[in-house]
């Protein structure tokens, strides 16, 4: 391993650590939003893979950007930092709507979804008690994935008429292909976001012919925003693994392991030459449990081991403890434990950026421009 | 779900949050505790499930009580509280050495983990360079699970000899039965627990016949630790899921559901009755990605459901999102999604406490002999 071509500080932080490729970052993030501007739409991205608002000045262009997060600690802590256009995409329960109403009296531009009528009325109920309008999205289910409303339900409208101009204002509807995840062609991703977009474009025509104007539609998943032909009509478009990718998305063709931005920095503290394995300090709490490629073309284990440039080394970091990582070297002999002396570090890519942010509190940044050490920082908790 | 005969703050606090139920907590340390006092050893706690000084205290009788760490940031955060005879457990890395020297010189016994030849070097380099004696534990493989000598090993005593009065004490010996997590019978753990034990009284035997004293033999692992049958000359049983258990231990036998302590208190967000799922806040950000069990005699998903008094549903969270947790309800029509109001909360006993409890920063605690919320800290990264 050599240790030229990179900083300093890079060899001598304490391991293991999380890094961020700034050029990477923002390539990813430039790639992204040149395609859906090209497609007329706009890119509110999803901030829940790094959560952290220095990450977030790279893909909020002003405070007005519109913003995705999953928990409503991250609306309040990008809502902190000034960020008012937030669309907290997890179902929301009743006994979180006093928290979204303080943003809401903050100036926050908070938007809740939801999908059930039991959940319409709990909003309903308690925007008259405390006098309040939610900005409510509706989610509309395009792939069985998860949550949702298929386009064509009645229920659609039920909750819809239920909510607009009762305490609440239709602001748009979601659709999120998470299917998509588990394509294996291009084709099969295109095919994804056409359903995406078709799904919610029925179910705002049959909205709209009830008389309710739910503006905004959005749409997205990392696959289907990279792949997505057309957005005719479609107002927004959610990603969020994308400023960073992981192998997972590179299983699914939507990266080159070239454009993964996220690694974990980890130190050799060990071999054993019979087996020739190598440990490292980069266990799952450094990597998280994510096994997301063992279903995959390829199966990274718990990551893919790269030099201190970044450049892979065709090994993966087969197995974790909690604070151990092994490292089975092939069996061709075309890499020894010599190759990895003991003290010296690797860069391992992740299964899952968003699993692996996880579990580190600050991301080191490798900038673009200079050499000096910079650290961003996790928001934590719900 | 009945509301009753849990305290109001359960039912108050945000979601998802995880719980200690402080009453099997106890019972499960005073389990261990008494079988290994019974066979006249004594046990050095692995704090690295929970890394909580209040959850400590419960296992830790005063400041020499050994313990076990994973991390350094472990080791200063219980030095910080007192606690001053602590063993990191993870093969060392030549850089963390100035941090194991600051604690020493802070007074408190820490003792490092090594398995080669360069980490030897390592530490005799830096012990004569700023004139201190680290105490060193040597890794003694028993099953070929991790890292570690083979006891009959000739690099044991090249090791051994390389320490041991300059500038290092071989303390003592460490063996675990990594293995054992695999076992599938009450006699399976019973042969690994006697492993464990063979393993390293014959290195140590070879060790100390080499004129080095090495006092201290360490094993241990959860299940060996229930089911070793005597412990002759074994000084300590290193031991640390035990504390709450999980559904991991229950499939290896060592635990029964209502001894898992920790869990995940969840509320139900949603609905889809077509398909019989349950939504809940408790995603994988909550529960973890371990799916420990999926190779095991009985695969729990992401974690098995619980009403409110921790009894079982006999339903799984089976499937995760970042945020999202599916329980599919089962097919028989037993449960539907309206036993599940929206609101309503379930409790989730995790598959592997020590990964779910690493994506918390605080532990709610169900006191055992009132009724008052209380909460315990988690020690933070690496």
């Amino acid at each position: 391993m050599s240790v030229k071509l990179t900083p300093d500080w890079l060899h001598q932080l304490e391991t293991p650590f999380l890094l961020i490729d700034e050029a990477r970052y923002q390539r990813n993030i430039d790639r992204l939003y040149q395609r859906v501007a090209h497609l007329g739409s706009v890119v509110r991205p999803h901030l829940k893979t790094l959560r952290s608002v220095e990450a977030a000045s790279y893909l909020l262009k002003n405070a007005e950007h519109p913003a995705t997060v999953s928990t409503l600690a991250e609306a309040e802590g990008f809502a902190a930092a000034g960020y008012r256009n937030l669309l907290y995409a997890v179902g929301i329960a009743p006994h979180k709507l006093p928290r979204v109403a303080r943003l809401m009296q903050q100036g926050v531009d908070v938007h809740i979804l939801l999908d059930t009528p039991e959940q319409a009325q709990a909003v309903t109920e308690f925007a008259r008690q405390h006098d309040v309008i939610f900005s409510v999205f509706i989610e509309i289910d395009c792939d069985g994935h998860r949550g949702g409303i298929p386009p064509e339900s009645e229920v659609l409208l039920q909750i819809a008429q239920q909510l607009e101009g009762k305490g609440a204002v239709v602001r748009g509807l979601l659709a999120h292909a998470g299917e998509s995840y588990n394509c294996r062609s291009e084709e099969a991703i295109r095919v994804a976001a056409r359903n995406e977009c078709d799904a919610i474009r029925l179910a705002a025509r049959r909205v709209r012919e009830a008389g309710i104007a739910c503006p905004i539609l959005s749409v997205g998943a990392t696959p289907t925003a990279h792949y997505a032909e057309e957005l005719e009509g479609i107002s927004e478009v959610r990603a969020g693994v994308f400023t960073t990718f992981d192998l997972v998305m590179h299983n699914v063709g939507v990266c080159q392991k070239q454009d993964i931005a996220l690694s974990v920095v980890s130190t050799v503290i060990g071999h054993n030459s019979e087996k020739n394995w190598v440990f490292v300090d980069a266990g799952w709490m450094a990597m998280s449990r994510d096994r997301g490629t063992a279903a995959g073309p390829v199966d990274y284990g718990y990551g893919l081991v790269c030099d201190m440039q970044g450049n892979p080394l065709d090994v993966c970091l087969s197995t974790t403890n909690q604070e151990h990582g092994i490292i089975a070297l092939p069996a061709d002999g075309s890499l020894s434990v010599q190759d990895f002396p003991v003290g010296s570090r690797v860069r391992i890519l992740p299964n899952h950026a968003c699993a692996t942010a996880a579990m580190h509190q600050q991301y080191q940044v490798l900038q673009a421009e200079n050499d000096q050490p910079l650290s961003w920082s996790r928001i934590i908790g719900w």
